[in-house]
């Protein structure tokens, strides 16, 4: 069998950053099309605006990667799977729970494999972080997600609109992790969201979580960070703490701290081409499902309007 | 094997008006119990303050029916799955979707039955509907759900609260019966929430899902109706127009209409003895799962002040 000709779709910022360069350094693949509304494609590479451009086209594909925004995620993948392709959803796999759902049952009768990426459980600290944690008797999570907006989603009109996932956008790294990691199942209690007065979705959250041990998980999610930013992950054990900084990629253990080079993407392109070759799909919700409960149960603060 | 002991957990409207009939009317139960901050017990059986105090009498009981508002039902369950006990789960199953989650794996390990109830699925015309939509051509879906808050929840401010679920505590009911009844997933494209300016859950909501045919399902919740109630279901077809008006209890097909007696809450209690009797438990999560989805995608407006 050769490479799995893949289509990218949707060439924004993490498309070019990440996807691309994951795609080109791993075997398995060969890039075969790009899709966007935009001419931003790949020299040699054949480009379309639409995916309907594309698979009505001769140029042969076996899989797509969506990179597009969530609220359009759906339509995409749908036809895809229809067409037989195998799919790769970026994070989040959707803007609803049910979408996510149907696409699982969709991709079950096609016979195709369907992949809900996570990046940050390929940061380079977390399967070990994984492994030490699995057995031992946690006593307090605590996860601090500060970073400035204007930095990381520049003019991203979208992150703000309804089904943008706003702060939780990069909050649902971090509760991809957790929900990785963290050996016991958890719900949330209680949460306080503030949406600037001028969008839809929440610049900040407060969000206390508990496990079904009764385990207090305390996350603290904020847009507005300007200077260092923080993506720190804390948990404390009976046999000491272990700490997850820079979004997972150091790891700190009692006695230890272990750094290892970034490999989110290409871990993500792996494990795909890895379920491609098993005919299995990987679609965990979770992460996704703690959100929804955020904005199912949390209240809601207006706070001052914002401007990119 | 005797009956089933069961206790009867939060003694408000519900319990009272629905679950004590129920119970009385089926000898697959015995009531064994009751628990309530209040002193509204029934002559006769044991009356506890609080569940801990029941489970740590001398009175015996195999199961508990939970009629708490959600905000409180998870710690609850836990407890009673934590001691064996099997668990009825009024509607909704939980204040949110991950916790609900945590039970069904909790209630696997302990190796008892937990039932989350929908008792609109139990409605006269329900199952008919079911039985004539399952391969007919589905051309459209319109749900009228408009109810007058004052007249069916008065005073009830937990409904209001953040985990409340203001119309869609009513609205999930017609979610448990369109998930039941079509036979394709769904999933919500678009929504808009009005949230009175003096309370944290929706008054109305007008949602507007797709099925996986791409199928349009309107659905017109609202808790301001005064005069006639509105809780009605149309289905078109190719083969013509299904109606279930009445929240489910009267179905018209065409040529035919349908009435049948009342039977919610004893079609329920008769579905939880079956399962206990199997050992098995029924969680479907997906009316929750479709609220939860409105609350994370929805547009939020704000609109006049709501007083009881």
């Amino acid at each position: 069998m050769g490479p799995i000709r893949i289509a990218v779709v949707g060439m924004g910022k993490i498309a070019h950053d990440q996807h691309l360069p994951a795609i080109a350094g791993n075997p398995a693949f060969t890039l075969a099309a790009t899709v966007s509304r935009s001419d931003s494609g790949v020299d040699g590479v054949p480009h379309f605006h639409t995916l309907q451009a594309l698979v009505d086209s001769d140029v042969a594909i076996d899989a797509v990667a969506l990179c597009t925004p969530p609220q359009a995620r759906y339509d995409l993948a749908a036809l895809a799977l229809d067409k037989g392709l195998h799919v790769f959803l970026e994070k989040p796999p959707g803007a609803t729970l049910a979408e996510v759902d149907a696409l699982v049952a969709h991709a079950a009768k096609a016979g195709t494999t369907l992949f809900a990426s996570w990046h940050s459980r390929y940061a380079a600290g977390v399967a070990s972080a994984r492994a030490w944690l699995a057995d031992r008797q946690i006593t307090g999570v605590k996860v601090i997600w500060r970073e400035d907006v204007r930095v990381w989603h520049p003019g991203q009109a979208w992150i703000w609109e309804p089904g943008g996932l706003g702060v939780f956008d990069p909050g649902i790294n971090a509760l991809s992790i957790i929900t990785h990691i963290l050996p016991d199942p958890f719900f949330l209690a209680e949460a306080t969201l503030e949406v600037p007065e001028n969008r839809a979705a929440p610049i900040a959250a407060d969000l206390h979580f508990r496990d079904s041990r009764g385990t207090a998980i305390h996350m603290d999610l904020d847009w507005r960070q300007t200077g260092p930013q923080s993506w720190d992950i804390v948990v404390e054990t009976a046999d000491g703490t272990l700490r997850l900084a820079n979004g997972g990629a150091v790891l700190t253990l009692p006695g230890e701290t272990l750094r290892h080079d970034d490999h989110e993407y290409p871990g993500l392109y792996a494990r795909f081409a890895d379920l491609v070759a098993q005919g299995q799909s990987d679609v965990d919700t979770r992460p996704l499902t703690l959100v929804a409960d955020a904005f199912l149960r949390g209240k809601r603060l207006v706070t001052d309007a914002f401007f990119d």
